[in-house]
């Protein structure tokens, strides 16, 4: 992302459609002292300690899982139908921690390897290269070609003794793409992981807002397989900056309970010789908004989802109103919810197109060839509408279409 | 940790020696909201932004590198003579992040090795251990061992194909010995390691709980060749529930603004995939601290120190008065500062023994064997005095003193 913070600090006066923060005018780090006053008396009842007592336990180092894993247990059961126990629950620093200690954990022997969909989450690519684990790569352009393609990924791979060992996905509101896996590929991908080892890693960061009615199931909650590990984070529904995500493992691995827990104890002890254990005084906030919601984050993503969902829809609004003269060569997706979406152009975006629509005509895009885990040409930009407004927007696509038309009669 | 832990939680009544927690009751997260405002007064002003939005920027992702890496550097100024920039400080989720980031950095290549005196933290052992970077222990009983023992582990690995590159270690009240390393020492290794191109870790966690009056100055302030890097952490000194730590690079590694600019372009890559960036909320809550006590922690761990002090004191004295005796075969160091010590014992102390320690005399101790690189026999064990008092350290050593006296008449 350094190139984009590059260019980004360059044209301070380019709209940005770049970053997909979420909206901060809907997190509420003001009342923290008070979430943490009600995480304390909920936590002095249940470990039988006494106010101050319970203060200086949770001032010190503590438990590497986490303290406020039976919570989030009942969380997700609310939010996203999710049935586990608190002992499936790590709690980490951030889901990027998550992220790393599952893939490392999995991924630990030479000819372990993990598979994603290109493009990806740069996340998941960056924690694949540090730590030296091939990502193999498959691309398909409708979801109905997804399992032929990731059928087709891990016999390659296999042929070249390769062990897949992994598939990484956000099925809901995928950043960068903006799609969402049907049901049925869903449980396709579920069917077939679970019939050659492969752990999916359900990435599920935009999934609380959803502008539509009907919620497809998280493939954790589909599977039956044991073979869905879920990764969760409270940085769009809470804040950033608490750094608060959580994996949960499915109750029985592949069907075998020990399995569980000696994965479990692997991501456990690697996770208390990365961070020891994370900030229970963050742990405690987390902990204090979900007494209060009784449990659901719903209410208060609701507010944020109104927002999200009317960016989006002035960002569709901007497209068909920028492109609508027999641009057919011009075409974006509709997201059903999340940050994101793409608009494929008539010519290959890359670094360069990028950094003119910046310097020219001060619009910030991603080109999608900064996900891609291959060099197959990229023609398509992402839009974030997450951290914007409909005025913004407005004039952000009325610039990138100047630019686009540019472009356009520049080439032919 | 675990195995103590284990033996911890079956036997509660047993008065423990093993845990080197701070202790808790200097601890004050009570007052964080009062520190998180005057951070934001701070930041407010620094970043030129409103109250309001000083307050969303901090809710929001940020910074990789932190966002008080200038109070860090003013505070060390004070408290460790350091001298550093803002520019060489990166904020991490705890020490133990830093001690992972520098070493999985320093040694990327497959025949890169750290060093390590044995025993030693079991922190950079399990680093070294989950990210296959083979460590090389040295052997030495006392400080003018240190540097011959150190050359002898560099050139044999060096022989073995091996690059070492980095060197672990905590100078100042070592853990698990307690022992310090004198000045000339220092600088004998700096000179040896500058002169290799060997990094110096530098892990300071417990300097400030100084009992006799002269410091001895930290490595990285003797250091003109750029060849150690200073880990620290407030877990210690203001509360480990916030998970804040860091690493500070020299100015010119090995010589070299460049080298030092590209290893913390390397270290903070590896970060952004590992946690993103660390808590603002904690990194508010330390800076609003660094800002009310000036920059200096010395006023908020002189009651701590004196403390710990207390209880090294009481622990000297029940060991003198439990082995007085004309008992020569068990003996133990006066550490100047810090929270363990070690005792020696006319017998072989491992699993076993701990067992039997905590079992049938309820007392809990570390044996050294837990933190050794090798197998070679260890009689020690390591006791914590940081977090008990006068009354637990004297009925403690008492049975203590009963399980040496039985083991040494049953070895007759």
């Amino acid at each position: 992302m350094n190139f984009l913070n590059e260019i980004a600090e360059k044209h301070p006066n380019a709209i940005s459609f770049a970053s997909g923060r979420p909206a901060e005018q809907f997190f509420d780090l003001k009342n923290s002292g008070e979430h943490i006053s009600r995480f304390i008396q909920y936590f002095s009842k249940h470990s039988r300690l006494g106010i101050d007592a319970a203060f200086n336990r949770l001032a010190q180092y503590g438990r590497t899982n986490g303290i406020i894993n039976s919570l989030i247990a009942r969380q997700v059961a609310n939010d996203e139908k999710i049935n586990c126990t608190e002992n499936q629950v790590i709690v980490t620093a951030g889901c990027q921690e998550a992220m790393d200690l599952c893939l490392t954990t999995l991924c630990s022997e030479c000819n372990d390897v993990v598979l994603a969909r290109t493009p990806t989450y740069i996340g998941i690519t960056g924690v694949a290269d540090l730590n030296g684990i091939p990502l193999i790569p498959f691309q398909c352009n409708k979801p109905e070609e997804f399992l032929t393609a990731l059928q087709a990924a891990v016999v390659s791979s296999e042929k070249c003794g390769q062990r897949p060992r992994a598939l990484y996905l956000i099925p809901d509101f995928d950043n960068p793409t903006g799609t969402s896996l049907p049901l049925e590929t869903r449980k396709e991908i579920i069917e077939f992981c679970a019939h050659r080892g492969i752990v999916i890693l359900e990435d599920n960061p935009y999934g609380l807002f959803r502008f539509e009615e009907t919620a497809i199931p998280t493939m954790f909650a589909l599977d039956h397989h044991g073979c869905v590990i879920y990764l969760g984070t409270y940085s769009k529904t809470i804040c950033p900056a608490l750094r608060i995500g959580y994996a949960i493992l499915p109750e029985c691995l592949f069907g075998e309970k020990e399995k569980t827990a000696s994965l479990m104890e692997q991501i456990s002890q690697a996770k208390s010789f990365g961070t020891v254990n994370t900030s229970q005084f963050a742990q405690a906030i987390v902990g204090g908004v979900l007494l209060k919601e009784e449990f659901s984050l719903e209410r208060i993503t609701a507010r944020a989802t109104q927002f999200y969902r009317t960016n989006r829809d002035a960002l569709i609004a901007a497209l068909e109103k920028e492109f609508k003269h027999s641009e057919s060569d011009v075409c974006w997706n509709v997201p059903a919810g999340g940050f994101f979406l793409t608009v494929s152009v008539p010519f290959s975006f890359g670094h360069q197109e990028a950094d003119i629509c910046a310097r020219d005509y001060e619009v910030l895009v991603m080109p999608l060839a900064f996900f891609a885990l291959n060099d197959v040409e990229h023609k398509e930009v992402r839009l974030a509408f997450s951290n914007s407004s409909p005025e913004l927007i407005s004039e952000g696509i009325s610039r990138f279409g100047r630019f686009v038309r540019d472009r356009r009669s520049a080439l032919t």
